[in-house]
């Protein structure tokens, strides 16, 4: 582990997700790591930590994530926008993306897919309800422990438009609000 | 209908939602509208638009969305930032909060909910699938009609970071996409 990150509380997860950056999900096949980008996620519960995804079926992430019911989820930021989108535009069959994009796994702390250094945050998640996935490819991962670097204050995050353009967050706005749990 | 919003493509609603911004969801009970923030939203399908929300059972748009079936999610940019935070520290249940935050309702093309004249976009929404309401709150909602301004280039949406804090785009990156979607 990079000493860079630490433990992060899991209470303050939804934070991380709920702006809706792009995530990296690494996996761990038999030895085999991989990684995907993924942008269709939501917040379902604030403690435990319940994250809802969509993983296409034609993505080999896909098998992996219903053989091995493990990933990670990894917030890149910008400086890493064209390893994104590299890492999306190649399969997991034929290439080893850690190795071809220049991507370093570090070992998690509870599941076995890898952490990805390069990223300001990684959330081991395991697979915990399987009701949608035939009709809808939706998971829901439980956070099980969450990795953050802390000196990344307003991490510059990729929020997907469609086609290859992303917005970055350029600044932020700081609201008086009673009630942590409005936007839910 | 204000002249600033024109009929939107269907199939590029996931590059509205997909970045993850604030929407206020509007609903109308029996005559009476309503609105309210939420960030817990994913994409689910591209054509037709599908999208999954978690409206928690404690806000009012929670029976109503129940009852009705139908709902807009409108999404705002940062001048209307104060209002969102005070649509979500507010109840339906004693406020009119388009009258107390100065909203304008507009009639919509299909559902019966209002459109939101001050949003830059507004998705006209019917629940198709209640399969995880009971446990996770969880709507899946069909897009069945889209409104965006088209004088919305980047539009500077409200992306919630936990709190009142909120992180707005500052500029947009381009990358080469051949596969448009990488990102499931």
């Amino acid at each position: 582990m990079k000493r860079s990150k630490k433990e992060y509380p899991l209470a303050q997860v939804y934070g991380l997700l709920e702006p809706g950056p792009v995530v990296l999900v690494s996996t761990n096949r038999s030895g085999r790591f991989n990684v995907m980008p993924m942008s269709w996620h939501v917040m379902l519960e604030f403690v435990p930590p319940l994250v809802g995804c969509v993983v296409s079926s034609l993505n080999h992430t896909f098998e992996t994530l219903r053989k091995t019911g493990e990933c990670v989820l990894n917030i890149p930021t910008a400086e890493l926008a064209k390893k994104v989108v590299a890492c999306g535009n190649a399969s997991g069959l034929s290439a080893n993306k850690f190795e071809a994009y220049g991507l370093t796994p570090v070992e998690a702390g509870i599941v076995k897919a890898p952490l990805i250094a390069e990223c300001y945050a990684s959330l081991e998640c395991k697979v915990v309800d399987r009701t949608l996935v035939t009709k809808y490819n939706f998971f829901i991962l439980e956070v099980v422990k969450a990795w953050v670097d802390p000196r990344t204050k307003l991490p510059r995050t990729l929020h997907h438009m469609g086609e290859g353009v992303f917005a970055v967050p350029g600044r932020t706005i700081r609201l008086p609000s009673p009630k942590t749990s409005f936007l839910t």
